[in-house]
């Protein structure tokens, strides 16, 4: 089995906060909103539909999971949940905390605008946020 | 158990092409990409993590299903699946085929531009190649 490797550019537009039993959990280096990404730690897949049916299940277990902990650690008025891809192609899913007054509500936050670094203590901040609310 | 309604604007900006065992699998009237709807058949639920366990496992084996007969049935690039409702609260997952060429690669499609509607006929063949796609 061929070994599962980041992609580069995920690599640097987000730090891993947690390995679940699947995915690399991943926050977004963008202070704009609560921004996570899970990746699932297999080589060579680009859609849902090419990862096994087992991976597929637990891949929502993860996504479901780290959904409802974002929101709770949030209070975000409405989760979004997205399997794009279209420039890094591989699989990757969105899980991001939206509410009313954020910079492009109610538009979606994919290619919108610049990202805008976390500060270094806002960044261990938020991370704690979400950790915390997986307990 | 409070009867499920389609939420109005679902029902205006999308036509249903088949239900399956949760969702209301539905085609949206906008010919700019093919694009698909799947709406869990289920009364006041508007994130992924409101359905039950086992809805959720059958929300995710819906969009595999679907993403995989779009792919089959566009030859797209690339299938977006996401799960967004900022504004219509109703859980509904967008399967959505993508090639290179189209009005918005490879940005988001959600809030861009105006919807196109499709000619009477080529929303009947539209609908009809994503049938077959299913056998």
């Amino acid at each position: 089995m061929q070994p599962f490797v980041l992609d580069a550019r995920l690599a640097q537009d987000s730090v891993s906060i947690m390995k679940l039993g699947l995915c690399d959990l991943r926050l977004a280096k963008d202070s704009r909103w609560p921004w996570l990404i899970l990746v699932p730690q297999r080589a060579n897949v680009s859609e849902v539909f090419d990862l096994t049916p087992l991976d597929q299940a637990m891949l929502t277990f993860e996504q479901v999971t780290v959904g409802a902990a974002l929101k709770k650690a949030t209070g975000a008025e409405k989760i979004n949940i997205a399997a794009i891809g279209n420039i890094v192609r591989q699989l990757h899913v969105h899980v991001v905390a939206r509410v009313e007054n954020d910079p492009n509500w109610p538009g979606p936050i994919w290619g919108f605008g610049q990202s805008v670094p976390y500060e270094e203590e806002a960044l261990a901040a938020m991370k704690n946020r979400i950790l915390e609310a997986f307990q």
